[in-house]
């Protein structure tokens, strides 16, 4: 018996497959505004909550305008990600732009669209002021370092390189003040893929700190927390998903007893959550092209690491269903390879599954955030459809396939 | 004092930046040449020796046309790495295919191009024959399990989808006969990125033996043996490289004691290297833009993870000379960052280095395979352009950087 769902059954998917061949992947719009309008819905008593849509989960604009519809404004970290928000009507401070390492030209495309610019570092703020001009609002990113674990998948975050240290918040936000700016807030982000409730609760906790010590000691008054990311999603489904509404309660209890005993209300709340809101949403569909039996049993399929690269670049686990083989036995072991010459390139390893047939049709779940945002042409790959299932269950196109002439675009050689 | 040269002068460097910016990865053609004729000339004594440059190592016609000006032929895996061999005025058996889990289509083009067909399966067999047909000549890569142990890189080959068992060699060539194929060859390639000498002459050993078999069993006599890629180069400065001329002794030995002995000779010795040949020719230039003191000391710079994905993939080392303080001492201790939203997004992790200056070009090396040809658009990121350092000293641009419009090329939304 499989043990996750799928947002269509196998009668339908194999309509959609008929109008359009595989590998593909294939959004739930519906499971995804519902989800959207779950989180607002679990931080409504905070009235100046706001989700920015990490863009680089699913860089597709009929996303992000679903998203925008539901009210999320978007986490950008470069400029084709400006671009690509401001295409689908986000503007001024519906986009958080939260970069590292970031050049002059990003920070003007940022300033011009009037976003909300979050800085990586205190030496930004010379090199934001030399190049572009110090925007009335700044936010830092911090960086809590020794005090806090991150976890397994972001690391420790001494060894990361986003964001600056406790030492240098002070200083910072009293530079960004003499330099010109007048309205404030702070970010940081420690985790990655995480289902530990808690893990947010005391970023929270470390953020409304900063805001009561800005107040103290520069008697600077913070807008925004910006919490950051990092929300889990249980890929393998034995795992427990958050619950966002205990976050939620848990960030008010505190809020409570920090920011309005401080009498910093209000602050805004902010989240940039990608992977929470779209990835258990999205599905890579592929077929079964061959089997093959050797040391170990294979199953080839016609997609590859081009197409999600987390299992071969991160051994992740992503869940995969057989449609139609739903209620069959899991009898077999197999695992199931893309046809890149490159050994990693597997989407799951001694797998527990039906027996499959050439022919069959694979959806590997979980693939709705990193999952065609990071595809690759290695090996002459070429990246697949994007299709978004809609509520009435019609299907659109909102990526076409690659083809030979987008792979040799940038080579001017005669006879490509 | 930095301990690898570079194929530039520090002014002739910046001569090339100021025409290209940077990012850009650079290959010498000079190096290039010199590279293929020692390899060609340490395999001197058998006169059926070829070399199939790996494409997928670095896919650009340019430098498949120079290779194949110096005799080589092109290993391929996908339509997209036949059509670009086709393009440089490769064909028939001077190129192999060797793909996996392949799909009818490609084996279509490598047929109507007379490549040579290397099958990963016995499946592939029959596969091939109701899809394309049988061609005359054909190979078949083997597997040897549990008999070899494979490298770190490439994992334990019982674990690898590639290839076929010894168990189903005698009946895979014995089926390919009957369905009429009249010549055959033989491949393997059980590591990667091995600077052991040792493990190529174990791979021509293992396939030597199994020529003798398919001669005593079946009296099937192979025209070659594919020993593949996997010849390592010294990323890290105190790495030995390896002697091709050592093992090529040793493979001459071999061929003395099992070929000619057994009265097999002539039976032609083909390698597939990719890295070996283009590796250390290739480096990527970029610049420092940022420094940034928290926890540890980091130097930004203008290519990321997009440009070369191996330190950031998989920890890989990549040396870094920064161009004009190679006699100055390595005191400083940085991480040298791209600017994607990923914390892995480092080329070095508390490497030595002269201290740097914002502005300063840092050479990356050894990124002449796998380099550009990995990269993908994750967070927005644009591939950076290739450039052909000539053996005039002239540089030619061989493949363009890629645009905003390129990126979003797959795209059909207003205003975009």
């Amino acid at each position: 018996m499989d043990k996750k769902g799928l947002a269509f059954t196998h009668a339908q998917l194999r309509d959609i497959v008929s109008d359009y061949p595989t590998p593909f992947h294939i959004y739930d719009e519906q499971a995804i505004r519902e989800n959207a309008r779950r989180l607002l819905s679990a931080f409504g008593w905070c009235p100046g909550f706001k989700e920015f849509y990490a863009v680089k989960a699913a860089p597709n604009p009929y996303l992000l305008q679903i998203l925008r519809d539901e009210g999320f404004g978007a986490d950008c970290s470069s400029y084709a990600e400006l671009t690509l928000s401001a295409a689908v009507g986000l503007k001024g401070e519906n986009i958080m732009f939260s970069s590292n390492d970031t050049p002059a030209h990003e920070f003007q495309k940022a300033y011009e669209l009037g976003a909300i610019i979050n800085l990586d570092d205190i030496s930004h703020l010379p090199f934001l002021e030399k190049t572009v001009g110090v925007p009335e609002l700044i936010s830092f990113r911090f960086n809590p370092g020794p005090k806090r674990t991150g976890n397994a998948i972001i690391g420790d975050p001494k060894e990361a390189k986003f964001g600056i240290t406790h030492a240098q918040i002070v200083n910072a936000y009293d530079d960004a003040r003499r330099r010109g700016a007048k309205r404030f807030g702070i970010h940081t982000m420690v985790v990655s893929n995480e289902l530990q409730a808690n893990y947010f609760v005391e970023t929270a906790r470390s953020l409304f700190a900063l805001a009561i010590e800005l107040q103290d000691r520069l008697d600077i008054r913070l807008e925004f927390a910006n919490l950051g990311g990092g929300l889990g999603i249980p890929y393998q489904p034995e795992e427990t998903p958050l619950c966002i509404e205990e976050i939620s309660r848990a960030v008010e209890k505190l809020y409570e007893e920090m920011i309005v005993e401080n009498d910093l209300h209000p602050l805004n709340i902010y989240l940039e959550s990608g992977r929470f809101i779209t990835g258990p949403y999205g599905y890579l569909v592929t077929t079964a092209v061959h089997k093959k039996d050797i040391y170990k049993q294979y199953v080839g399929v016609d997609a590859c690491m081009a197409h999600l690269m987390r299992p071969g670049m991160y051994g992740a686990y992503h869940h995969i269903t057989v449609a139609g083989k739903e209620d069959s036995p899991l009898d077999r072991v197999y695992d199931v390879t893309g046809s890149l010459c490159e050994n990693n390139d597997k989407f799951a390893i001694d797998r527990q599954l039906p027996e499959i047939a050439v022919g069959d049709l694979l959806v590997i779940h979980d693939a709705g955030a990193h999952g065609h945002a990071m595809g690759f042409n290695y090996n002459g790959k070429l990246r697949c459809p994007e299709l978004l299932l809609r509520p009435d269950g019609s299907v659109k196109i909102i990526r076409r396939g690659e083809t030979l002439d987008d792979l040799f675009a940038t080579l001017d050689y005669p006879g490509l």
